[in-house]
């Protein structure tokens, strides 16, 4: 998998990608990733890629032409699944859109700033707009980082354990059982007996168990009618 | 403002405060951002912070113990209104929450990371759990960064023009308008002609009209019963 990062701050999206399981998944080869600066494509002097509103009001724009060339050259060098626009009116980023998105094959993520991009970007040029959730950010780039980091961490053979995504909240539409580790008895708070029974069988309905009452507790729209009954 | 973030991984975190909006917040002295890295509460010479669960499974799980130490040392040098965990089974994030988390003095935000924290933990020391998304990124450092944005540049000061962020998404539960910048001609894609009008209340009047466009056909779930007639 490939994902090309378009932005106006790319120092901001350094670190995020040289820890942990990000530069785990880019260092074995099993994504690449590559930032843009939109300044790189302005076209005067000045390196400017924002402009005033048209209408007037506050905040600056991205400007249309820049991201044009920039996307135009991308998608000369190879093809794109999908050109997604990072916007806090996008649909709303979930675990089933990153399943999704960890099967494609490159991707380009445009980060909005200041006030987002001209409209006409994403009349003819972005495929999909995705939100993270519903607040605003300074920025589009913590959002891309948020998306990569929730895409790449499915790739197969990214997280050590297969079996450990699989597990995780939101990968059956339910919440994750409490989870202890040790000590078994820290101050007087003692774990759960059951988990230190070793009797597997029961040890996995006691955490379905929870994990549904957990899921009930939080999250009821997250289950269908017939679990709530 | 001060935000203290607990992690095991603090340098996955430089970036994002070292760029645009959020450095400009902390060079002002409008909030102080501190990370502490959960490794040097370790109690072994291995700085272990994560072990086995309980009970058999895929995933480490973070240990309650340098967890307590940290957050006690944090709170004998201070007061804290809010010990914030986040976990995708949290509340879920938005801008209400980011509004009322930016009126608070100090908060501790600890991220997740492996499957998540020892539920002790969650019982004893955290206020409140927050969520950024129905999704699962590989630790909480992203939500960290996400949250601490969304916050901080709410803080008075932080954005360059006030108005700025009151016209943004979400500030009034209906998304924003559509907005363009020069050139009004780019390709033969033209900017819509009330633009460049120079009516004011017009223009006005027009982007009240497509910002509630703009909810209905997307999110007609930001809007009451009343909107929607």
């Amino acid at each position: 998998m490939r994902i090309d990062i378009i932005t106006v701050l790319p120092e901001l999206l350094q670190s995020p990608f040289e820890a942990s399981i990000l530069k785990r998944a880019i260092d074995k080869g099993l994504v690449s990733v590559y930032t843009h600066n939109l300044r790189d494509f302005a076209t005067n002097t000045y390196k400017q890629v924002d402009d005033y509103q048209f209408g007037g009001g506050a905040g600056m724009v991205l400007m249309i032409e820049p991201i044009d060339k920039c996307i135009s050259k991308l998608k000369k060098e190879r093809d794109y699944d999908e050109v997604i626009y990072l916007t806090p009116d996008g649909e709303t980023f979930n675990q089933g859109i990153a399943n999704e998105l960890s099967l494609k094959g490159n991707i380009i993520l445009l980060c909005g700033h200041y006030k987002g991009v001209d409209q006409r970007v994403r009349d003819h040029f972005i495929t999909r707009e995705i939100s993270v959730g519903d607040f605003v950010l300074s920025g589009g780039e913590l959002a891309a980082a948020v998306v990569s980091d929730a895409v790449i961490r499915l790739l197969p053979g990214v997280l050590g354990n297969e079996t450990s995504a699989l597990t995780d909240s939101f990968q059956d539409d339910i919440l994750a059982p409490p989870i202890y580790t040790r000590p078994a008895d820290y101050k007087g708070w003692k774990v759960p007996e059951i988990l230190t029974s070793g009797h597997t069988a029961k040890i996995e309905s006691w955490r379905e168990e929870q994990a549904l009452k957990n899921t009930k507790e939080k999250r009821p729209d997250l289950l269908d009618d017939e679990d709530l009954r």
